[in-house]
């Protein structure tokens, strides 16, 4: 094996990304000051992201401790009595973000309001029956427009938060046939500002599409990581990244999930139905599995697996798209996987992913690196000329 | 912003992992020449990884093409009416392994024949038939030994083949007391020759760990793809890691695992029980989500979730650790990931685990490295320093 040739790396710097974030306008329509109800993760990011494109920032939370902690780390100022806010952005957990919304149209009556919870139609049905029974008006309610930041860290508290969260996230606006324009653009101008994505749905249709792309998989990754409570710990040894990548969500944290899946009770049980009874079919085709049409049940299974897997869409929102893996072979020091890119780097091809295998009980790495299909030749070509050991 | 500065990168060779892999004694028992039945993925690797190791292999399948492939690549010679193989790996498909088990002991009476399998208990039946039907004898069986190496790619044939897939990877053997220390150290030294690690488990102990560890994540991976299958393109945009993770081995070949769920389905269904039992159980409470004690059990769920998969073991086989994430934006360029790791390198800071993050219509990446938590603040200062946004 040659040792691999390095010429001087070509410096690459971020100056692009700077540009880029930069063209952001910062003209908007935000009424400020800004309220923002509730300094958690979300909360304190949007404060931290508002400040950083000049918006004045004010902060409430029922914890004094998490309000004094988003206030030191420069997400806005504490709202005293004087405050007239003219933006309100509820970011409250889920179970209390419709109380919260109806305290803020009561409240404020010329503010806009909107909230950042995960689930949608819940909080409009909460709304309804403040209408109802005369709590708000439903004039008031025209000020709210329901919205959903879908970014998120492994975090949580005001510590973790970060203005960048949402750089390149996808952010849901509700907006309904009331909803005024004023309104709508207030809060596509806080979502644009943070750096984020804006898709337009209903209430109705957000809360489906999150109960098929982020509520059922968290479901499926806790039913799966809880089977293995009880697994020897020989059999977890042989664990793989299959594993790995199957249960990883189940870490999230459980109050939470506890809420939002009460929520959005009605969207989840249809998806839940279907898998039970595809699960059923599994159980009785794997009671006798050499009965005359067993296989072709199990391999229907698989099949409408794959079929639903490819649906899903490439990087960039572009459709579903093949990478060709190649795996080079790394020791396992600080420098091995930069060397690796480099290569890569140098031999001009584009790293569209990227994923480091390691192996249980050796200090050597699998670098999986995913490339359109039709560099994958050339770039093998020029790792293994360098001397990697490429699969 | 200011614009990162690098100094010159330090290179960093390979010959740390080459004094590594040359370390293996290439002094072994296997009986030559190995014959390899079935020149598909795996056999063809063991081929072209015997043969790097100086072993004499010969080569014969079914398919005139395959073995002509596997043959040009280097991985051995076609197996003649002449030759008298000491060892027989037999990496046929899994449903017709057992029965070319039981061909390759009538034939060569004097060879030790090893399958590699992904299901063991399965084909040790097979053979007890074979025995109770007087086609081989308990005497010819013992020179017969199950493995398993749990390495794999996600193309198959021999063209995808290469001598390194069992670097590092786990490599189970399934002795039972009557197999004769010769048989064991064969099958031991085509592992070690090819760089796996190796495990012994009896075959009920190897086909229950797989169940849990390999078949369930597979079948809940395809039950929640499935689910996708009639999703709106508009849901499937806002899609995130969390659903390309649960479901990326939903695109696992089907006819392949219709062979193994199959074979292993004594040891799967269990499981599936077990999992339809927490189905049941959420379905009802979603059902009544606001009733006493529901949420309670929706928490217990989610809770058991996050006990299985915390005992998943971390890198290297050791305890489950967690590691702190430092995610880095960076431009969707060639070398912007480079730049950050050499940043990360020289802040002598070691990548324990890395993943791209990309989201939907912007030409921006987050690169999520995992480090130990005591390293983390420094690494967030000098990327910092150096002018990286970090979250």
């Amino acid at each position: 094996m040659t040792t691999p040739r390095f010429s001087r790396t070509e410096i690459v710097d971020t100056a692009s990304l700077a540009a880029a974030t930069e063209t952001v306008s910062k003209k908007h329509t935000i009424r400020q000051p800004v309220l923002i109800v509730g300094t958690g993760l979300l909360g304190t990011s949007i404060g931290l992201g508002l400040r950083a494109a000049g918006v004045e920032v004010l902060l409430t939370d029922p914890s004094p401790s998490a309000q004094a902690v988003a206030e030191d780390i420069g997400a806005g100022r504490s709202l005293t009595a004087d405050h007239q806010p003219g933006t309100v952005i509820v970011a409250a957990p889920p179970d209390v973000t419709g109380d919260e919304i109806i305290n803020a149209l009561q409240r404020w009556s010329e503010a806009v309001v909107l909230d950042v919870a995960s689930v949608k139609t819940a909080i409009a049905n909460h709304l309804a029956e403040a209408i109802s029974d005369g709590r708000i008006t439903s004039q008031d309610a025209q000020r709210y427009i329901g919205t959903h930041p879908m970014a998120g860290r492994e975090r949580s508290g005001p510590v973790a938060a970060r203005g960048e969260l949402f750089t390149a996230a996808p952010w849901v606006l509700c907006k309904t046939p009331a909803t005024p324009q004023y309104v709508i653009d207030v809060a596509s101008d806080v979502a644009r500002l943070l750096g984020a994505t804006i898709y337009h749905m209903s209430a109705e249709e957000h809360d489906a599409a999150v109960a098929q792309i982020s509520h059922l998989p968290q479901i499926a990754a806790s039913l799966l990581a809880s089977r293995l409570q009880d697994t020897s710990a020989q059999a977890l040894q042989l664990a793989g990244n299959g594993l790995r990548d199957t249960t990883r969500i189940a870490a999230s944290d459980a109050s939470l999930w506890v809420q939002i899946l009460t929520a959005n009770a009605d969207q989840i049980l249809p998806e839940l139905y279907g898998m039970k009874a595809d699960l059923d079919r599994l159980i009785n085709t794997l009671n006798a599995p050499y009965a005359t049409g067993s296989r072709l049940d199990v391999a229907q299974l698989m099949d409408e697996g794959n079929r639903g897997q490819a649906r899903i869409p490439g990087k960039h929102g572009g459709p579903a798209q093949s990478f060709a893996l190649v795996t080079v072979l790394i020791d396992d020091t600080p420098g091995a996987m930069v060397s690796a890119l480099q290569a890569v780097a140098e031999a001009g091809v584009n790293v569209e992913d990227l994923r480091m295998e390691h192996s249980s009980g050796y200090q050597v790495g699998m670098l999986e690196i995913s490339v359109v299909p039709g560099h994958k030749k050339h770039l093998v070509a020029s790792l293994t000329a360098l001397g990697w050991k490429v699969l």
